[in-house]
């Protein structure tokens, strides 16, 4: 089995985008503000737009199932209030959960959470109680930069975060560590922004004891982990600097990287660099870059084709498009097994 | 011979950072300011601090000759208004002007600019001038975020800039690219704030057409171009994307890549990705990772054994240590030829 663990819901029906549009210019005329219930989106409408997309690929390419979330750009969690992004990420988390009820096989959800800039994150907790509880999600994405390219909550390692992390050793579930939209004019959000915070993260992370205080907690750092694998000696020695354990031993029982690195030599880096048991499968398809490679003739993101061709063995690749997904999303595993698999 | 493109001047004596000190701890209090005259460093000081520490390590290692500008870190842009990075810039310029005089085999200076944020970078050219034609600079580093990780200046790509860049055309000088200390306690200054400005910055130029005002315009991304080279497809299929030209024409006549990537893996992908031509033999030593691998039992920073080791014919290991610098930075290739090199 291919478990793609970083989808975004990023084809929904364009009456999505204008309930958005809307709920976005009423956020300074309130009277405007669209209700929950005036977006409409038939099961047929959900149904084509994965039908035609992610599924098609997904069989043309050989994946199985794939981990999917609302789309990450349009997250959007600067814009207005608690209130705007909590009605907002009900929505989409709700999509989610309707397209893996439709094709239960192929899709399972992860939560985004109704993050805003400067609010508690404790105030999230309802919305993701109830997407694993009803919904079945079995991860959520967390944003570390709700203010999209200000960088203006604390680092990860603060307490600031710990109510979400006391949710997610509950339930025994990790976070994808992503941003969303830049809205700061210096950072291209998918060139720049997202590599920016992967490689953001994991220093936060180094730099701290975060894991001490959570020894079950897990994140996947996405986008090949940004420039981490690639510096790996350099992060290396600043751990010895800091005087901090052997990075294997400091962060990667908890700390683990996706495939989304769009060319042979990265995905041959990765897996030279990064222990197999740290590396799960993942193509963020139909996402940032879309097109067909010139130099292969096919998708970018079509990142089995360099799982495939890395120099790796059968069991190895195993555990990176598999094993290790069950491992690190235990109710992905649960509810695998629960239909036989 | 060796070029080593990146170093800094990390080991000055302790005068400086008191001095520096006492110029910050005087910002809220005027009257307390230190001059310029102020600080005292003699000649044989200056002396041991290169011969036990750079010079030591450059002829332990092979290296010829390092381009030297002051302490990235320390430039510290966000620190008081124009007037006192501008002091500040002055004397670390003298400083590593003075150290290429002592040491002309071996070091040839590169300047910092006094920038500030919010301040016209016009304001820089005089300091720019003299350290051009007065101390024989080769070249400057550019702070594409004066305000140390909250990014509040315009895009690299942004008129904003083109007083620098009609400068250096004039002079035909080239700029790294390299942000200073964050004072942003979500970015470690050199685990994260360092590589995101490098990917940052080469995602600005793919996205405009700064270089078809400057053709001639050269800007060196350090740290082996942050997650750049890692990420080669995503940033050659979102310019596809952006219906840009193919990165080689597009940027690579351009910007170019140095060699600070602390492992072989690192060196072995930057080899495989970037043609040749675009990358530049550096180690940035004595820097940010000191220590010792205990993976190899060799400097994390002595980039040479892993150009030496890297995939590479005689002729492009030629040009990464030589003949690209010459290239890309013709003042220093006068400069040698006048010496006979």
């Amino acid at each position: 089995m291919i478990i793609d663990i970083h989808g975004h819901y990023t084809t929904a029906p364009r009456a999505l985008e204008t309930w958005r549009n809307r709920q976005i210019a009423s956020i300074t005329n309130p009277a405007e503000m669209p209700k929950a219930s005036e977006l409409r989106i038939s099961d047929d409408e959900l149904r084509e737009s994965i039908e035609r997309n992610q599924l098609r690929l997904m069989r043309e390419r050989g994946l199985d199932l794939t981990i999917f979330s609302p789309r990450a750009s349009f997250m959007a969690h600067h814009i207005g209030d608690f209130q705007v992004s909590s009605t907002w990420a009900a929505i989409c988390n709700e999509l989610c959960y309707r397209v893996s009820r439709l094709f239960a096989d192929h899709f399972i959800p992860a939560a985004m959470l109704p993050q805003s800039p400067g609010v508690d994150p404790a105030t999230c907790i309802s919305e993701l109680v109830k997407c694993v509880e009803e919904y079945g999600n079995v991860a959520i994405n967390l944003n570390p930069d709700p203010s999209g390219g200000r960088w203006s909550s604390p680092p990860l390692s603060d307490r600031h975060w710990y109510p979400i992390y006391e949710k997610m050793v509950e339930y025994d579930i990790p976070a994808m560590i992503h941003v969303s939209t830049s809205c700061n004019p210096c950072f291209h959000t998918t060139g720049a922004h997202y590599l920016n915070a992967d490689t953001t993260a994991f220093m936060q992370c180094l730099t701290s004891d975060l894991f001490k205080d959570f020894p079950t907690l897990r994140f996947v750092i996405p986008h090949g982990g940004g420039a981490v694998p690639y510096h790996w000696g350099r992060f290396r020695g600043l751990a010895q600097e800091m005087k901090k354990p052997l990075l294997k031993d400091h962060l990667l029982n908890n700390v683990f990287f996706d495939t989304c690195v769009y060319h042979q030599p990265g995905i041959d880096l990765l897996t030279r660099v990064i222990p197999v048991d740290n590396i799960l499968f993942a193509s963020e398809m139909i996402g940032a870059v879309r097109g067909i490679d010139p130099e292969t003739g096919h998708g970018f993101d079509d990142t089995k084709r360099y799982i495939e061709a890395a120099h790796i063995d059968p069991q190895q690749r195993h555990k990176i498009y598999e094993a290790n997904a069950r491992r690190v999303y235990p109710r992905l595993d649960a509810a695998l097994k629960a239909k036989g698999h």
